[in-house]
């Protein structure tokens, strides 16, 4: 494995691949690797002849008063982790090599946004396909990998990759969970011990809410009001948003039916965490 | 020469080149092709192995009022042209395959903007840098050719193609002149029998600002009245803007020195001319 932290460096490596015909699968991350991670670059692994792995906290996502600085980073157990799965290029570069000034071009996204965690994080996804579009243009992948955990990022960068025609084949990979059903995520370590054990209720009440609907519910308002109440019971945990949408429109549905999305976003002292799940009625 | 129309199609044979390490030199185009465009051509037919020209009148970089409707269109013309300049490929979609829907995703463009003909065409140069995203992706160009004739315009791409880590090189290629020195473009067309003879003014203007900087001249307003001056003398010629600048940051100066561009625009009864001169002091 090669640690290339230059973009001018990656760009050559590419090009040469791509001139020896080779495909190229490409894993986009923050770092603090975890299981989720590992089945992307698996997964890559399998579809290509080539994997990159993008390790960049970048912190044009972020708002002011999120967690940009202590995002958890551990370089070294990301590179061992990396190597051993098998992984040829992992791309490290620093802030200054991804933006060496104020970016004078940005992306702007405007739809699919105002919901889910978009509402509370105006500019989030801007940060997300501006960073998108310079990493696509500097790895030139054949596919690119992403987790379903995020659900609203897998639409947005759908409608990216559509919108800007970028050749490239958009591969959305299943939520990987603990034993419990939390959803793996690098922010879980944040959570208090105590919380951990609590954390579980995200995916409990996500199956429950999948139970009722089996039974022939079919009223979001209903469906969120008692995911919400199955959470408010957990001491530490606060509802952020619930919602219940089309997918991957995103748009909000007065009774259910078609690909829906249950999605939740729920605050613990030191941390929010997501899940979600998708269903077909 | 193949006349290619859709975007996937476009992209299958750009791909097939490329692994055959062909380097692709792209000339984008809104068509009605001159000498100006043909210079192009010419340049990106020595120095690759495969040309593109693209011809699409970007609705999305004219303003409401601006001549989207009567922008010159003459496309058996341009294919006759195109294929005795040996372009390989003529890129020709309908405004329905770039824009099938109203897109989410936009490039904004915020530094080079807000001077030149940016100041009076507000969001002019974000269809542009989102059209260029598209059709560089399209096209993944070696080589991307661009007349200096829109110097602003050769200054932004410039900026859009860092900002966003294109893996391609913008070539700048010198303005081509009638005989009387008016800049070659596919709005001459639009100008009356008359004016055609007055429109020269804007080159002989620029001349003689040159000649006086030459002689020692330094102030910039000095130089930008006496260009008014000569330009008013032409009975149907109102002045647009005359500005001075540095080259390509286009920063304002108090005096002249380093590289700077003399620019202006000015109006006819139905089209809007542009011209300009680049110095090194």
């Amino acid at each position: 494995m090669r640690v290339i932290t230059t973009i001018k460096e990656m760009q050559i490596e590419i090009l040469k691949k791509k001139a020896e015909y080779k495909s190229v699968g490409f894993v986009p991350t923050m770092g603090f690797l975890h299981e989720g991670h590992l089945t992307l670059i698996n997964k890559a692994r399998q579809e290509n002849d080539v994997v990159v792995l993008s390790i960049f906290v970048n912190p044009l996502q972020f708002g002011p008063s999120e967690d940009f600085t202590t995002y958890p980073r551990d370089f070294e157990r990301d590179r061992a982790l990396a190597e051993s799965e098998k992984v040829d290029y992992l791309f490290y570069p620093a802030v200054k090599e991804m933006y060496p000034h104020a970016l004078s071009n940005t992306v702007i996204v405007q739809e699919r946004t105002d919901v889910l965690c978009g509402r509370s994080r105006p500019g989030h996804f801007d940060g997300v396909a501006t960073v998108l579009t310079k990493l696509f243009n500097i790895v030139m992948p054949t596919r690119a990998y992403f987790g379903k955990k995020d659900a609203q990022q897998v639409a947005v960068v759908d409608g990216l990759v559509k919108d800007f025609n970028f050749p490239i084949q958009i591969i959305p990979v299943d939520i990987v969970r603990e034993e419990d059903g939390l959803a793996k995520s690098s922010r879980n370590v944040n959570l208090l011990p105590e919380e951990r054990l609590q954390a579980a209720v995200l995916y409990r009440s996500l199956k429950a809410a999948e139970a009722a609907i089996l039974e022939g519910e079919r009223s979001p308002a209903k469906i969120k009001n008692s995911i919400h109440q199955t959470i408010a019971a957990e001491s530490n945990a606060f509802v952020d948003y619930i919602e219940i949408l089309s997918y991957p429109e995103l748009k909000t549905l007065e009774e259910l039916n078609g690909t829906i999305i249950i999605a939740l976003a729920v605050k613990f002292t030191n941390v929010r965490l997501i899940d979600n799940l998708i269903l077909e009625l």
